[in-house]
This record gives C-alpha cells, structure tokens and sequence, in this order.
C-alpha cells in the first residue's frame, strides 16, 4: 500500500499515519517529496482496512500493489482451475469449450423446450439453459415460470442427457433450484447482491457468476470472491456485455477482451454470451466465434422454438434451423483450430 | 407503439406483424416509404409484449411513444407525492427538504452514534441513518452489526425523537428491519433485486430506493414502479452518483440534472446523497447545495464521530465538528432562498 | 513514480529498470514483496518518459504521484487565476460570476442577434456569444456564416457594450477571429486539436477551453497545460456536459462536480454551459444555479430570438422572454448569495 | 420523421408543427393518442432541420426512421466497397485481409524503421505505419519529426515495396503527407475535426478514419459521411478502442462488436487496431484475431525494434521477434479459415 499525502498534509497528519500503520505491523517508509510526501506501508495485515487510512486527515490517495481479489488470483493458484461434472464433462483449462444452449426462460410449452434440447444434443451441446425464475426490469413482463419450470427442465435432461443450467435470484429458492441444476447462475443485476453470493458460496454445485453491466474486471473478481471466500471454489465466470453510451445498435458492449485479460489474472473459467452481449440474432455467431478465439472456455446462447413468440428476449434468440447453421460453423471454427487452451493463451509478454 | 421494417423486410413479413397486432386488439397504420415501411400502432394494450414484435422477422427496431414506468409516471398523476411521519415531518411536494445524517454502518460504540444524533438533532436534521447490514465489494470488509445496529439505531431514536432510515439487503431480513426503521432503503446494488423489491412492496413503510451506478433514469422509475406496482407507493428516489469513465477525483460522478429530470416526469419524492456520490468529504457541502437548489426533497450525508477509523466510507464523512460547520451554512441556503418547491420546479418549457 | 513489477519479472527486467531510472538521474529504492517487487523511483527527471519504463519487460504497471499538469496546478500557483478585460470585467477569484449568452450560431439576421443582445445588456450580462464557424456532426447541417458572422458580432457589441466570444475551428483562421473576439472558444470536439491548441497558445487573447464529452478532469487540464506551455495563461474552462449511458431524457451529463474539483487542483477560471450540458431548455436554469452555487465563475446559455426558427441547437436555447425571467432569478441568486467564490470554496478538508 | 408531443402540448403547438412540415413539402398524418399527440411526416426533404421541429413548442421528442448517414450506407450501396492501390493490393469485399504494422511514432532511426519494415514484408504484411505528427496528449511527450519522418518512411517503401500509411493532424501539412502516404490517417481525436475532414474529402488518397473514444457508431459513419460528402468514396473505418468506466487492466475498450454491426448498415471496409483498442501487447495477438474472425478487412498493429525505447505506445507494441511469432499465428489463422468477407458475413438476420 503506498499512500500519498495532501500537498499541505501536516507533519501530524503523517505521524498519525505511520502510527496508526506500525500500530498494525506495517513496515513503514517515508519519502518526502518536494511537493507531496509518500507513504510506503509493506506487509499484507487484514486487521487494518485501508479505508480507515484513505479517511485521515491529509490522506490524498492511497494505491494498491496487490490486486484485492486474493482466492480467484493467479498470483495464488497459477494452473487452471477445471470444473468435472458426473458424466465426464469438464469446464476449463485445455479442455473443449462447452455449449450451453436454451431459451431465455422456460415457457409453459414442454414440447417446445424438448425440441430445442433434442437439437442441442445433436449438435454436440453439453448444457440447456433457462429460466425459471426471471429478473425483468418492468413489473408488467413476464418472470417465469417458478418450480414448474425446473421441472420441464429436470424432464428434458432425463430425455437427452443434458445438464441443467439455471437461475437463482433469492437465497430462499436455494434448496429448490439446487435441487433440479447442475450448474447455479447468478445473473447480472445480482453480482453484488451479497447475501445470495453468500448462500452459494455455501453450496456444493458449480456456479456461473455472471458480470454485471456496469461492473470492473476487479468488481466481478471481487463478487466471486464473495462466493469463493465462503467455501466453494467451483466459479464459473460469464462475460454478457456492458452498458455503453452507444445502444442504437446493440443492447450491450460485449467486453471481448476481458477474457483473455481475466485468463492472465485468474484462475477461474470463463465463458461469453453473445445473446445478451449483444442483443441481436445475427450478431450471436460472429460474437460467438470472437469470443472462442481469444479463448473463452464456452459459450451461452439463447435458442427458442419460436423465437417471435417467445415471452422474453426473442429478439436475440435464434430459431432451431438458425441454430443447426450457426452451432455447425461454431464446432467447425472450434475442431479447425484445435481450440484448446494452451493456444489461446497468448505467450507474449 | 412505431414499428420499423428492415429495408429488405418482405410482405410476409410485413402482414405477420400487422398480423399479431390486430389480433391483440391494435388499430394498426401502414406507411410503405421508399426504404424502410414503418408501422403505427395505436392502443395500450397489456396483453401483447413488444418484445414480441421485436422478435418477429423483417423488424428493425420499436419506438415506443409512452413511458414504460405508469405509476411513478406524472402523467397519471399530476400533484407531488408527500410523505407523511408519525411525528409530522414530510418529504416532497413543497416541504422543506429534509436531512438525513449518520454513519455509513453503525458500528460497536453507542456513544459514537448518539453523539452523531445529538448534534444532528441540534442542527435541525429530522432523520438518523445507519447501515446494520452493509453490501461490500470486498468480502474481506466489514458488513454490519446486524440487529445489535437495529437496537442502537432504535436507542438513539428514543433518546433524540429522530426518525430511522436502514438498509434492507434481503427479504428475510424484512420483519427485523421492519420493526426499527421509519424509512427502509433499498440500496443501489439492489435498484434491482425483484425479489427484494416485491417485498418492500408489501409493506406499508416507506422506501428509500437509490438509483443503481449505472442505471437509466427509465430503469430506475421502473424499479419503483416494481415497489408501487405491489402496493406501496411511498417511494423516495435517492441519487447517490453514477460509474463514469473518470474516477480519478471522485468515486461516482452525482448526476444532479436527474433531479430535475425525474421532478418532470415523476411526482415521487427525490433526494440526494453527496456522500456517496462523490467519495470525497470536500465535496459534500457544495454537491448538498447543488442538489438542493436543484429541487432535491433532502439530503443524505454521511456523519462519523471520528471518520479516520471509521469502518466503513470514513473518506467520504463529516466529522461532526464539520458537519455543524456544513449544515449551518446548508441550512442557511434552505433558509434564504425559502427553497419551496414551487420555486424549484423551473416553469420553463 | 512508483512501478510495479509483474509477479514473474526477472532480476534481469528489474535491473534493467532501475538501471535506466539512474542513468537519467532518477533516486532509486527496490521494495521485494513476497508476491509484486516495487520500485520507487524519487526525482522528476524530464528526460525519462514514464513511457518508456513501462514498455519495459517485466513492468506491470506505473503508478505517478503527481498530476501530470504543471503549469494549471495550483501545486504551482496558489492563488486564483484572473482575467481582465479592457472594460473592466473580471472572471475568476472572488469576482462576481459573469454571463455570456447569445445564439449557438451567428444566423443571416442581425436585428435577432441584436434583439438578444440588447436584452442581455439589460440583465447585466457582460458578454455575447455566438458561433461563425460551427462544427457539425452531419454534413447536412448549417455550418455558419464565416467572416459575415464575425461582423454581425462585432456591430452587436459596438451597440451594447458588450464582449464577444466566439469558436475558432481551425488554425487557419485564426487571425481572422482574432480580429473580432475577445475571447476565443475552443469546442468541445476540437478540445485534443493540438495543433489548434498550440496556435491559440501563442496567442495573447484569451481562451475559453470546452471539456470534451468523454474526457476526464486530468485530460481537460493536460490540454489546458498545452495551451499555457505555448504560452498564453489565461484559460478560461468551460464544463459543458459528458456522454453517458443515458440520453433518453438529456443530450448530456452536466458533471457539476467537477467544478469544485477543479477548483480544488488548478487556479484556472471555470465556467459552465447547461444548454449544452442539458441539450433541453427547461434545464438551464436549475443547472445555471447548480453549477453556480458550486464555485463556477459563470455561465454561458444559448438565447435566440426565435429558437423554433433556429439554425442549430434551438431545443436548448431560451427565447427572449424566458432568457428574462430566467436571469432575473439568476442574478438574483447571485446577489442573495453574495456568491464570492470565497464563500463556494469549500473549507472541509 | 416522428415527431412526439408533450402532454401538456396545447392545439396551436400542434398546428405550428404540421404547418411547418408541410410548409416543406412534407405529408403529415395526426394520431391523437391518450397521452400524447403523435405526428408522422413523411417524406425526406433536406430544406427543414429536424433541430427546428425539435425546437418548437410542446414537442417532446423526434424519432428518425432513417439512419442520417446516407453515402455511407448499405441502404444506398448493396455490395461492399472496395479500394484498390497502384501494386494490386485491395482492401475491403472478399479480399484477403490486410496488415498495416510499424512503429506508433517514426524517430530518428532510420535502421530501426527498416527492420521493421523488412520482417513485415517477410511476413506478407501489405503496409507500413508510422506517425510523422504525433497528437500527445500532454504537452511534454515527443510529438513527431514532421517531415523527415516522411522521407524515412518513403526510404523504407523504397526498399521493401509496402505502402505507407501515415497521420494528418492538421489540413496545412495535407500536400506534405499527400506525398508520402499511399494512405491518409485521420486519428481518433480528429475524428470531429470537421475541417480536416472536409479537407480530406477534397483529395484522391484514401482515408483511414479512426473511431473517436467516445464517438457512437452513428457519429463514426457521420464522419465518414463528411469525408465522402465532399468527393473522397475511399474511406477506410477503423475501430481502436472506446473510453470505458474500467481502465485499470486495458487503456481502451476494444468493441468488437462494431465490426459485423458496421458490416451490416455501411458498405465501407474497416479494420481493427488492436495495440490503441487494448494498450496491451498481450493483448494484441487474441484481439487481432478476435476481429478478424467477426470480419474486419484488416488490423494495424505497432511494431518497434525496442519497444523498451520506444518514444511512444511502446507497451503495446510488439518487438520484432514477437511480431514475427504472433504474425505467423494470425496469418495461420486467416489462412486456415480461408477468412473470406463472404463466409464472415453471417447470414442469421
């Protein structure tokens, strides 16, 4: 930690800061600039918290040397954190990127979900994904379907031996949803709702953490260490796009290059979807691919049976036939080049 | 409702929008310009979501005439929302603003916090704030006192006659919250937490909702919207700052022309907090006075008996010598100006 | 400077850093952290590009102790910045903030122009503005009237009294505006011109500098710097709005903190711009006083004769008779206030 | 155009709105909504300005139907443009793409630029790059050696044969870099330089237009739409990179997305700058390729013979020997992909 002083800091400023600093067993450094005076505090002590120093009287700014996320950082773990599910599937590291397919949230149609988890398992797909609890912005959309949904759900993977991707919003629904997926997410508008970080950290099934829209790399690495921090390491990361000042063309900035630069940083998996990342059909293949390339260990997508009537997020869901073309280009791009992680990691410093 | 045909949408797909429309009850107008065909259609109707439309083949882009937030909205009702305490204090319409002072979490030293109350008392201040359950970025940091906070925060009202605002983090929490706190705040990383926000629409207490860090103007109404829509309709808006490309200087960057904005298209009541908006103890008095001359409700600030060891946002706290230095010279703002809402609402157009 | 090494950085890299530091004169002191080592590197060497060091293998990151302006610092020059005109008029320190208003662009009809001017004289306001050269986002759009326009000001201010304020666009034309103003504006777009820049630097009249849309408080400054190490000291700011992830309800966002930040960081004059900060008529009064009660030494505002017939940004200008009542409620908030920028300049540390 | 009416929009607001359009020629239809008044004018007469219906009393808000870039877009022109030079080489349509790589600055190592230049034409690299004229946002940064840098870059063309693309900052040096460059770059912080625009829409060099940091794809094609409204068709887009609220591991944030979305609605070709879009040089192999892969018709990447001593970007520039590993992988991967615009194009709508 080095803390750099007010221009007009008082020399009873700076003793109460090195005071307070010995007083937790810092090593304390000072440098008296010809403008400022600078502070260097070395150890790593978590009985003091840097907001009681950044409050001090003349305390300008305070920097870090360490990132804050401790568990998810490769500076702790530097190999690949992979993530085994009972049929031999795996997430992370040098192993396939996986495809987690399936409609926004699930509808009362069960014949219709079948169908796009039949495709989905043709095409070679490990996961279906959907809804049955939704966060919807407007009070007047439609949010789900509740337990019924995990039920289409439990029955379309007993039919096709996909596993279950599926949303929790409230730690109350916890034993619920545990119940029926194999994988918890915990969606965007929830990355720093604590509390439910909290319960799932407590949990022994995977979770994908979603970034929120407005969230840094360090915010997103910080809410998985909420999860991590309380017990289960098993996090899966999920890039889905950020709030930009430019929505006429896209509902979202899909960040691209957060994943490799998360690969250098973490240890943990990370996936791309470029249906909410973008918030258009004919933008999910291209998007798809680009995020495959700079090394994403999977990919979500939005398919519906009938996109134009779908309850939520049709726009940027694609039609079973779409599906089949874009998914045989994707596996194509994946088996042409081999995309396995070692390649994607870029060996330039 | 203005619908947007692709430039190669064909008259299929023109005739299954219009389609759906008529069948949901739609007057529907067709214009067939020379690039695009561009599609009215009138009515209100709740059966039908746009994302529906949206999702159709051959469609560009929807253009919505109405605000999508109904009971927040002005244009339903055209007076201000006031709030009404026990004790005879109000907040909105044209009311003095209010000023709501404390702790960021009310930590392990009763003295500390009433002495807080006292001086906030003495100045005039009509609310306590003090967080018992705290949302942290890091999970390393201190989250709360739990309901320990609850009773000292109920200890200090007892002894001052001031009124209580506490943050609410999860639904369960909602029967303990609720039997100490006049105002329950929902906090900005829950703007949208449904679950959370049906809840406290539930209840007959008033909400202090803050405006997420990167959330819309038209998001955050319609969070509201998610509180009235389940009953409660005595909301207070709370701007507290938004994530900005800059934040070299301050923590968030307190969008000030939201107020006025919201007082336009909203009759709910709308504060301010400095505090959090900027991050930056010198900022508070002018941003308060900025907020207030404005059109602000109140103000919220954060009071610490001693900031440099306070265990959360002590870089962003008055002490409370300084917080009577503020609040005189804020007071004599409210005074002189007879800031009225009357005179606040610009009659501009 | 301090900078930090990458986790695997080589004893090689790290000599190869402090090897380069001492060459250019640079102090040097090695801290080994169990996880980063660090290196303090004392001096400010003008010889050494911070650049250079981090392009340096093995070098994660610089962090810098000082801003990087020198010469707008108030770590230079203590005391406000003010500029004098031949009349008499001061902007800055504890003068009285000014006025300049007048159309966005200079239109083919000087009685309009006049029309306003005569009515800003009136209400005290000691400067018109006008554009000749206007940048334009379309090319379809009306880009002013040149050297025709520059007359029309200059008529309109041998009539009032009045001081002229107007854009120069590009270095060219220069001496041209020159002739006629008495304080040059550099736009928003034109704000990193620096060719532009530097002419005006070697200029003796002074200069408004627009902040960009996107550009942070350092950058403003860093451009300002360029303007003053060119030559000429007497900038004038001007915050006049950001992009953000919200234009539904306003053009931009008016980040009415920066005012006091700055005024906190550099001695340079500050003004602001709530038509352009807003983009909506109804706005320009609460964020002229916003912006006022928070230390800007003044206010420019777009006023037209007949803004539904103007060429450009009439959404956002007064008319004649609102521009009346508004600046009568302005002025007199100004005069209550006896707003003397000692009083707006905060004394809580 | 729709045009949509306050609540409170009186019937003389609505006649003077419908009497101006049709003043112009435009056809008008009135639907009197509930709450507001909706007017469509149809027709796209260029004598009226939107700005002045906007402007006029009671109105709410425009709606455009029709994106206001009309060279630029596919709505004008189907099929891709594609800009051919002197030694066959072709940008754009299904052509292989190009490189453009070299130094960020030319300095005074004329040695140093030729190895460049000989490992990129060894590589099957089609351009070299390099500024003359730097913009540096601080005044105490090297800003470029003005001609002499264009002479060492018409030596290096002389010897390998690559064309040479370099910057203009301002439209005085354009006869100077007219004669050097086989390209013209306009930077991003010129990208509203409306003057050097013009200026370059007046030549018959192509152009490469650079996307400003916080400029909305609408503004960029506006922009282009400058340059070709004035003559020049040959205009190249870049994307390198938007300003974003994270800037602490990347110093822009590249949008990938803009890539296929620019595809889609203009017929110019564009290109991706890796180093500028992340200031990374890890980042530069994954997020070349990243564009590529979702079609852009080229990337420029900055290579230095000793980015350590680089006097500009050298931290995301790539030494020779890294250029040439990374390059060999890219071309690889545009080989294997047979990456051709045709298959790049996705075909979901």
């Amino acid at each position: 930690m080095i803390i750099i002083m007010e221009r007009d800091a008082t020399v009873e400023n700076i003793n109460a800061v090195t005071g307070l600093l010995k007083e937790h067993g810092f090593q304390v450094i000072v440098h008296e600039g010809d403008v400022h005076t600078v502070i260097d505090a070395l150890g790593d002590k978590t009985t003091l918290s840097a907001n009681q120093i950044d409050a001090m009287d003349g305390v300008k700014k305070i920097k870090f040397i360490r990132e804050p996320f401790r568990l998810a950082s490769r500076d702790r773990k530097q190999e690949d954190t992979i993530i085994e599910f009972s049929n031999g599937v795996k997430i992370g590291g040098a192993n396939r990127p996986v495809a987690m397919v399936g409609p926004c949230s699930v509808e009362d149609n069960f014949e219709g979900l079948l169908e796009v988890a039949v495709a989905a398992k043709e095409l070679g797909c490990e996961f279906l994904r959907g809804g049955a609890f939704k966060p919807r912005t407007s009070p007047y959309d439609f949010d789900g379907l509740g337990e019924k949904g995990l039920k289409y759900l439990a029955k379309a993977k007993e039919e096709t031996g996909l596993l279950v991707v599926t949303e929790l919003m409230d730690s109350e629904d916890l034993d619920l949803v545990y119940k029926y997926a194999d994988i918890i997410q915990i969606g965007a508008r929830n990355m720093q709702n604590f509390k439910l970080l909290k319960a799932v950290g407590k949990c022994d099934k995977p979770i994908i953490l979603k970034r929120g829209p407005a969230s840094t790399i360090r915010e997103f690495l910080l809410a998985a260490e909420h999860i991590m921090y309380n017990g289960n390491e098993n996090v899966i990361l999920c890039e889905r796009g950020l709030k930009s000042f430019d929505s006429a063309f896209t509902r979202n900035l899909l960040d691209i290059s957060a994943i490799p630069v998360i690969k250098k940083y973490s240890h943990l998996p990370i996936i791309v979807d470029p249906s909410h990342g973008t918030g258009q059909r004919y933008l999910i293949e291209p998007m798809a691919k680009a995020g495959l390339v700079v090394g994403a260990d999977g990919v979500m997508v939005e398919v519906h049976h009938n996109p134009a009537r779908a309850l939520s997020d049709g726009k940027q869901s694609l039609s079973i036939p779409q599906f089949k073309e874009v998914f045989t280009r994707i596996n194509n791009l994946i088996d042409t080049l081999h995309l396995e992680k070692s390649m994607s990691i870029p060996n330039v410093e």
